[in-house]
């Protein structure tokens, strides 16, 4: 497999995720979001929708959208259950993360990571946004060690992309013990490098 | 099963649409969003997430976020395919809807039409997001008749239902004749009322 993306997006954090629990072979092809590549046109002759992550699969098959990419991956797998009811609250989990926390917590994070925006230069909306995103989650949390119920599984991964990393992006999780205790079961689990 | 749903959503007109097209008996709860009943506390024990639409199956379990809920409700239906493959790339629209369409289209449309906004008081980069999506859309028909490829899918179910609305918030189909075409189609497959 082919993975085009960029290492510092956590969209394309959680292919690498994914497909590293898997024990997939693959080979990571560098694609600098801050430059602008993924609008040059050799990359939408791959992927028309103009976004990292899109992985080239080992028969010739292109396939973007992060959170499609990781379910797909993980299609089989202890990942994914195959009760089809279990696989819909775990979506429910993935489509939340690209409308309601993915445009806050991960948008924010680029602004002062990347465009060098102090937290004050933010949005206020897209601010108050990602706190009540944290919060939501902070609360589902307290219900349930895993957000798709009793085991891990790629809703996890979708979400914990950007959530470990939204401290770039002006929002504080440590008073969030729900979240914090979370993300550090991921990482354990994943094998993901604690950031703290 | 029990859907909660605002009929002028086009998140609870994907889910109606689905059930409608799999024969699927239902009855509806209204919510209605623009008076803030999707925040209050009775339909938040419902759905924490606090959107619509919402649904509780027959056995009294509880699904959320619109493209889950109807991916769920396809399942083993000609509406999505076995094939995981195939599967993924109707994800790969459903999710692109959520991030890359829905809080441009349906957002400016939801301002002008509830909001009683005009055109020109429209965030310029929302609008213009919301042009890039459609064009998208109409270079991407132009390659196949249906979204997922050459059947009808929960895929252009989740993109109908604001496409098909998105002259309501300023955006102009009539010119993609790929789109323009592609909703006639949609509408004829689905039963669903023409708005010509």
């Amino acid at each position: 497999m082919l993975i085009y993306g960029d290492i510092r997006s956590g969209n394309c954090q959680k292919v690498k995720i994914t497909a590293d629990w898997l024990g997939l072979s693959y080979d990571w092809h560098p694609v600098d979001v801050v430059a602008g590549q993924t609008r040059a046109p050799a990359y939408l002759a791959i992927n028309p929708m103009g976004q990292v992550p899109a992985v080239i699969l080992d028969d010739g098959r292109v396939l973007a959208q992060s959170n499609a990419i990781i379910r797909y991956l993980a299609h089989g797998s202890a990942l994914l259950p195959e009760d089809p009811y279990l696989q819909a609250k775990i979506d429910e989990w993935m489509f939340w993360e690209q409308y309601s926390h993915e445009p806050y917590i991960a948008v924010c994070r680029y602004q002062m990571k990347f465009l060098g925006k102090r937290r004050e230069e933010l949005e206020a909306w897209r601010l108050t946004r990602g706190e009540a995103a944290l919060d939501l989650m902070d609360q589902e949390l307290g219900r349930r060690p895993w957000l798709g119920g009793d085991r891990i599984s790629v809703a996890d991964i979708a979400l914990l992309a950007y959530t470990r990393l939204a401290g770039e992006g002006g929002f504080d999780i440590a008073p969030r013990r729900n979240i914090a205790n979370w993300i550090s079961r991921c990482e354990a689990e994943l094998g993901v490098e604690s950031r703290h």
